[in-house]
């Protein structure tokens, strides 16, 4: 047998990289639209029939071709104007090459001698993003590592020392909003101990729940939030009623309705109460980039932790999610020993230590692709990108408003327009969301808000444009029972 | 400005893969060896040189050629024989290729809208695997989804039913060893109670006791293995005086040597004790595909849970992680409900329900490069490998036995040799393999066996030659002082 080629191959490489393209080419022009038809058996009867046996004795030469073109056609496409469900971006396409050298180069991020230039990328790029999210105002050529050489010509920090200024916030990059509010939570319970209780709105992600219960801290209290944003008021209340200490998650950009908490008065609440805040704009983090919808984020930088997702508003494939950490010392929580990785005389001779930047141990530098989006677009093209989604957004919702026969919940904040048909009924809505879907026509979300079901539009495909938006509102119309 | 082109955008995407492998070229010619010079200062130095002022206010098109080539040219090659430090593979092609089909297409597994056929697809390796892992000779033709209907023409369940029959093991995808030991420990405690007890062998991977602090487990007890495995009659003691209920972690593919631990006598004593056993094959689980090496498991298929890492012993770029579940109503303890993503009448309409397969939300389709290497190598083809990395290891160790300067550990279990010069200090040990690496010549890995310090060689490539191995060791001779 010939061994087959590794990736380093690149003369081996291409030719396969070819056949991805076709394959990828091919089975959109099978699929034809935003989702494969015919539901979820159909769908996963057509990919077994074209994968057959995953593992069959013999190897087939064919299986690329055959398996990218079967996904291909099977998959929901993010890219076409109307797969507007989720917080599901398509990626650019400067972010997926990039992403393919990850692949290649296969850096490992949990020791220095596997990802010497990986780790100082990261460094360099988490540096920066979390002085960007606590303070972007001020992070224009004096940011640190913003230059060629550093700051002031100052060697930088190795990784394994303390950073020099105590209040100089710092990142870690992590597989989405979920690991970071996972993160968030355990850097809570180390600081302030196993009995902190997190408080969050009704509105907030059910990770934050879910990831309390992971770490085994008491049963979160959820506030309700019927307008669909955590109320100061209530916060309040049930931060006087309850024992500490206290984490309070407040959301910038809601998953049902892209919803901003009042970030300001939830921080001033917050420090009368001395809880620790947490943000999770894992969706909302991205209006950073952009001059127009960044004062939504105001009260942000008052934060402990900040979730963000480059995967939403940040065009990157999955996963690109940070968590960034104002006081540093919080993530001494995670230092953690290996011998094999970090071992003391290793780490006194100057290699890095890098085991307390994850709870992962093997990790895919998925740093790369977001340096690489972050400089060719800089921070006026990534804002741009922004401004379009929001501004269809608010197209759609003109085009909603306008339309006798759809009902608009509210003006978007973010890229988010919640709709309905007049006079349906919750069952007919999830009906015509669910025929769009299994017929293959468009993908939209739902969300319950105000006591009702609501179909979901979540626009982020800078790439749409009016005419989509209008198509893909009649096709809603024609679906709907009258 | 014009709005960059999606990953989608086939015509757009090639001209910059070609940059890509330009780069790729480029930065692994400027390297010249397996790991940049100069030290971890240097490459850092470099590296922000080369890429300068990360987020821009104006975007730079060249930004993917230059750090691309700048991270190439910093980063340690796992495809050079030279490098040999950690279970750090170098990747097959064709599993980059796929990857990048992930990047364009971005299926995020947490709802069938997002994820038509990545769901499929992760299904069939998943079951295929679990019933691969818990018994590979009888997954020959009459396996589960062996064919390309399903067995015996039966319709696939749902992913939304209890799978038919209860004793069918199932398994997750992970990003690597880590979150596998996890989530094993996760589902011991969802068991047995949050009073569950980690019983390892001090030679176990660092994740788990770490898991244990992250689930808030009561702290773990640690057999001493000073043999490098975990001793039988050490655990059975260690569970006669422990009150339970204990988990027992057992390992096979030690991190430092490769060991693998007694597993049919740990998984009698464990019976004996009514103890639940998690083995970590991260590093072994994939002598499963050699017919020369599978005997090395058995007992293998005695754990409720296995850990298992593709991008160890399986040529996949990071992260390819697996769990495999014995007992499919554990995983009942995942279950998680968002309406947004898995509403009830959803569910109960037949859209499969995604959320109970991760504690991740967002979720890349790391199946996909591990389905297109599983079905274009074999199982077969997959042996092949791993005989070709044991063969190297043992041929390794051949040569250091032979050599009159050197001390060999052991014979190698799998593809792990540790040796030493002989007469050398641990002080010198250290030292050599961090002049090793801060010269870019050579990637050494290190461990501690026996009191003593030795220098590991960790043979994952198989496209490595005896002569390489020659010039492996020379090169370590050459660096020793005398």
């Amino acid at each position: 047998m010939t061994t087959p080629p590794l990736a380093s191959a690149t003369d081996a490489l291409r030719p396969l990289l070819d056949t991805v393209l076709d394959a990828l080419r091919e089975g959109t022009q099978a699929r034809g639209g935003p989702m494969p038809g015919g539901g979820p058996e159909a769908v996963a009867g057509r990919l077994r029939a074209a994968v057959g046996d995953v593992l069959p004795e013999e190897g087939d030469p064919e299986a690329l071709r055959h398996v990218v073109r079967a996904l291909t056609e099977g998959s929901a496409d993010p890219a076409d104007p109307l797969c507007a469900a989720h917080l599901h971006c398509p990626p650019l396409a400067v972010a997926a090459a990039a992403d393919l050298a990850a692949s290649v180069l296969n850096p490992s991020l949990d020791s220095w001698d596997q990802a010497p230039a990986a780790s100082a990328l990261e460094q360099l790029v988490t540096r920066k993003l979390a002085d960007w999210i606590y303070d972007p105002h001020s992070c224009g050529q004096s940011c640190r590592w913003g230059g060629t050489g550093g700051r002031s010509g100052t060697p930088p920090a190795r990784a394994s020392e303390t950073p020099p200024t105590p209040a100089t916030p710092d990142c870690l990059v992590t597989t989405g909003g979920t690991e970071s509010n996972q993160l968030a939570l355990l850097l809570a319970r180390e600081t302030l101990g196993p009995a902190v209780r997190l408080i969050c709105g009704a509105n907030a992600h059910h990770s934050l729940p879910r990831s309390a219960w992971l770490l085994g801290l008491p049963d979160p209290v959820i506030v309700p939030a019927p307008a669909g944003t955590l109320d100061p008021a209530a916060l309040d209340a049930a931060l006087t009623e309850l024992p500490g200490p206290h984490l309070v998650a407040a959301t910038a950009g809601t998953t049902d309705a892209g919803l901003i908490d009042p970030l300001p008065e939830i921080a001033a609440v917050c420090e009368t109460h001395g809880a620790r805040l947490h943000i999770d704009a894992a969706y909302g983090g991205g209006l950073l980039f952009s001059d127009r919808h960044r004062p939504k984020l105001t009260g942000l930088s008052a934060a402990g932790t900040v979730t963000l997702d480059l995967h939403k508003l940040g065009w990157q494939p999955v996963a690109a999610g940070l968590l960034a950490v104002k006081t540093p010392q919080d993530l001494d929580a995670l230092q953690h020993h290996a011998d094999y990785l970090n071992a003391d005389d290793d780490t006194e001779a100057g290699l890095p230590d890098l085991l307390g930047r994850s709870l992962r141990t093997s990790r895919r530098p998925d740093v790369l692709k977001i340096a690489v989006t972050l400089k060719t677009l800089g921070r006026t093209g990534l804002g741009a990108l922004v401004d379009q989604v929001c501004d269809r957004a608010s197209e759609f919702a003109d085009l909603v408003d306008a339309h006798p026969r759809f009902e608009l919940h509210d003006r978007p904040t973010i890229s988010t327009v919640l709709f309905r048909p007049a006079h349906a009924t919750d069952d007919d809505i999830a009906t015509t969301r669910r025929h769009l879907l299994t017929t293959g026509r468009a993908v939209l979300g739902r969300a319950r808000m105000d006591g009702r079901l609501w179909l979901k539009a979540t626009l982020l495909n800078p790439h749409t444009r009016p005419d989509d938006l209008a198509a893909l509102l009649k096709l809603v119309e024609g679906t709907t029972p009258r």
